[in-house]
């Protein structure tokens, strides 16, 4: 089969054997798998990972149980023990020895099929077509925050950065009943969340003023002390990057305005489902391309250009 | 009266008049005033405070309304508007426009007096002693952790130092029902803990896991990533100290755990209060030294030697 290998020095499309898959795994032939930021940072070095890229996905089984055989799904990313302290507290996102799906010992979705675990597998809607199912990945890890944060009606949420997190994170708090602001930089992108009636400023205009609630997700390292800048007294800074690494910082306002910064990284994917099944959130909006497998590698130089929303990988022989 | 002023560039008791207390102050007079560490960051800079230094104190009021005079008293030390919008959601302690008892544009305890709003003051019970009381401030700041962070019976909490707040916060944990361990550098210090029951070990011994909640109290840049460290996967770190100041950060192990970082200052004064009338915590192990106010640059110098606990400054013509 066709997949996008990345070795440690390069991306490119080889010819790989497919997966044999192990006791509770499935064998998913890939119909859709959308780039993300995190695709872009292992090619760049992060996680030390090689193997196949990839970790958002929709597709169709192709062998399994039979009760899940032909069914069209999307997969969760972190294969968990099942068995640890960890994942008996209900935290298999985080079972220190789970493998993770295109990131971390496991390979990934830019493939004519992929492995996943039976117990990572979500059934997919009639109703979601594939192209907005692909997002259920990212919009999971927008869920989160509603998992990690209270949101009560009416918090004055801020959301800095109009890429494709800050796009489906400012969405679900709306949905959930906060007041949100989004501030970006690029007037298009906004545009996507001014049509579902958010506010949203440029940031050259923006009017900066405390929220009680405020998302980083410009992935910038100077989009920390700008969000703790607008954060008010008791109030929560959720953070949806690990891009800050070794950046000095000065904690001293976290302390004195007594502020709780939450990290967030993957989410749940039932809400993710449901809101797609509803057309709750607008995800294909943010499509920026289609490209097929044959020219992954191609799809990710496009998805680091500046700018760019999503872009999408299509397996023309799959689905 | 007698009052240990700063003047940004040296500490002295200097002859200074009695404060005259505007509507809605009282005068108290001092009895005995404690050192913090945050008087050694003013004289180093932090704040740019110029003004008589002290934040900790017991007294007794000689001016203000009826009710009050020749009360035993302790006073909390962020003086509010009460009006603001802030005030008004209940969190004077961050008043925009407050004043701060000998940190920010107000004068405060270590002198013979020192006026203090009316709406700050709380009796200190007979049972009491003068040299528990005056523990009522670094203590409160201890319980406020309770009041940010759910603390269910049983969770294992890590203190990081055996300074004077991390022995407060680790005995508020324990008393709460918390499972506790406390690292610190120091057996003598450690075995005030030891001898109220709680694990503790020198930090060269320690065996480091995971920990649902993680109390950062050494007041060093270093301790942050220590404390990361040992933070359970979605545990809370709750930072106590302002020392790290544009010191290079990786806060990704917040994002990649889904930690919960809680910054915490000031605290309640009543269960603090409530804790000392029953002798719940010990505070008087923490005595390092007394000194009278007319040596209170001296008490400063003792504060400030390494490894020194709670240095009193004494009024002998107060209480």
């Amino acid at each position: 089969m066709k997949a996008l290998l990345w070795d440690g020095r390069e991306a490119r499309v080889v010819d790989r054997d497919v997966p044999a898959p192990s006791d509770g795994m499935a064998l998913v032939r890939v119909s859709l798998a959308g780039v993300c930021d995190t695709d872009l940072q292992i090619v760049r070095g992060y996680m030390g990972f090689c193997g196949v890229l990839g970790h958002e996905l929709i597709g169709t089984v192709e062998s399994g149980p039979d009760a899940w055989k032909g069914r069209r799904v999307v997969g969760e990313i972190n294969f968990a023990c099942g068995i640890c302290p960890t994942c008996r507290r209900g935290l298999g996102r985080h079972c220190p020895t789970r493998s993770v799906m295109g990131i971390l010992s496991a390979d990934g979705a830019f493939a004519e099929s992929v492995a996943v675990p039976i117990a990572n597998l979500h059934a997919v809607p009639d109703s979601v077509p594939d192209d907005a199912a692909v997002f259920t990945e990212p919009l999971a890890a927008a869920f989160n925050l509603l998992e990690q944060v209270h949101v009560p009606p009416g918090m004055k949420a801020t959301v800095l950065g109009d890429g494709k997190l800050g796009l489906l994170v400012a969405q679900v708090l709306q949905r959930a009943g906060a007041s949100v602001l989004t501030v970006g930089k690029h007037r298009d992108k906004l545009d996507i969340l001014a049509r579902r009636g958010i506010e949203t400023t440029l940031f050259a205009d923006w009017s900066r003023s405390p929220s009680d609630l405020v998302v980083e997700a410009t992935g910038t390292a100077a989009g920390f002390e700008t969000a703790l800048g607008v954060t008010r007294p008791r109030g929560t800074l959720a953070l949806k990057s690990t891009v800050a690494d070794g950046v000095p910082l000065n904690l001293a306002p976290v302390v004195i305005n007594e502020i709780q910064v939450v990290g967030s990284r993957c989410g749940p994917f039932e809400p993710a489902l449901q809101a797609l099944a509803t057309d709750a959130i607008d995800v294909r909006s943010l499509i920026a391309e289609r490209v097929p497998l044959e020219r992954a590698a191609e799809a990710l130089q496009i998805a680091g250009t500046k700018g760019t929303l999503k872009v999408l990988i299509e397996n023309r022989r799959g689905g």
